[in-house]
């Protein structure tokens, strides 16, 4: 991992960038832990993010490992920075349980100076089986001091 | 491509399955065309699909690529499979452009018996240079009568 | 993960199922370790495997990630199933360093009746960061005591 | 696409630069033809390709998308840079016919200052349906007149 670059936003930090930044999606995302080795994000799943049968979306799954794994690669270089989602690659291999909140643990596999990768499991509470496996890479812009990014490039 | 397999849902008739199974996310989308080789699928880009910045959100592309290519598949299979995605892959490539609609525009690549696979180039309407990139897989059920899906497997 | 699957190929088992079946490529590797959670394929790195500049070529990588899951789900489900691979996402995040063995750590994620997905990390031998990390899914066929296998669908 | 960039390296050009900086896989590729939209690479499938059972092994072919993708674009940069693979994901769809070559059809989809997506299309010669889809992301280097590379970060 890149488990040896230290932690610059704890737990509290986090949730408070995330209801800052991320207004939208803020009230249904918790994150439970952070320390160098793994980022813990909560979904408390509501009505609005099932399909018709009680599945979970795979957008609202994407959407969990995207935030969940810049909120990894945040912890480390401080929330000045504006990462940009450029790749994801996600397998859904096992239906959400009904009834319980979905868990994205995430490790940081790259921090480089141009780009950054990380990869989640997501489970439902409780249960060992992963729902999904995510991995995303993104690009961060040249100058962090920076915050109004774009795709670079 | 498996373009030699013929159509047998056409445009009214997937827009209306789609009002029919998708009424969270119809009322945005709407199926432009389809043939042998392309199925094109609209977004109508509004407020709660952007981020700050005036971006349309990542989970928000995800979810057109994917009804986009089930779509595709649909229109050759009939309403009655549930096929469920198994994997994704998203290359996002360009900031969309404000005030424009998005465009998927599908090719259908396999259609086997337990696996298809299809791919989209997500574009903002009139412009050349696709803002995204998705592959995915889809599993179909064993018994394609069957409508009760769940994750195979 | 699916961690609960009893192993039914232990270490010896594997390594003598890749002289056999892997002729080509079994002189460059070796199953270091296997249990319920993970197992270790190593690549005894030789002047074949190298691009100019020293870098184990991308295919070489791929390739040891590919075996390395394969045997991964033999070790659960024994020698004489065929499974093919369907899709594989691989992220390449570091310059292997010259002059050690490639080490894929892998670990199955889903078992299931018709797919099975697993994913590794690839480390050069003695370091902790990654210089690769592979997700893939195969298709494994209907009739499990047959060996003669096809892509399926 | 990226389309609108003009050719820099024709057909001639490419499969030079092929023999002089890629001697170990020359012998078996070959630049068929290469245009604004696409460029098409052949494998001349040789024995050591292949698989028991016939088939074509995933690192060939892996190893053929990559040299088909990394060649598109070297076709409007110039053989000047050396841009690294960050990120591949790859659907194996179909066995290869016995007997044929593989023809990779490579679009480029995006050629920023720090990132080039392409994808294609891989056939066995003759044939329609594909046997193989890949997508590939590159990072460029940030001084394209250095030859020296690395994999950025």
């Amino acid at each position: 991992m890149a488990g040896h670059i230290q932690i610059v936003m704890d737990q509290a930090a986090l949730n408070t960038f995330l209801a800052a930044e991320f207004p939208q999606v803020a009230p249904d995302l918790y994150v439970d832990s952070v320390s160098d080795s793994e980022l813990v994000l909560r979904l408390r799943v509501k009505e609005m993010h099932l399909r018709p049968g009680g599945t979970v979306s795979g957008p609202t799954m994407f959407g969990l490992a995207d935030v969940a794994i810049y909120l990894t690669i945040l912890s480390r270089i401080g929330p000045v920075a504006l990462a940009v989602t450029t790749n994801a690659s996600i397998d859904f291999m096992r239906k959400p349980e009904a009834g319980r909140d979905l868990l994205a643990s995430c490790r940081l596999l790259k921090l480089g100076k141009q780009l950054a990768v990380g990869d989640a499991l997501i489970r439902s509470e409780g249960r060992p089986d992963p729902v999904a496996r995510c991995s995303m890479t993104y690009a961060i812009p040249p100058h962090r001091e920076s915050r109004s990014g774009a795709i670079p490039g």
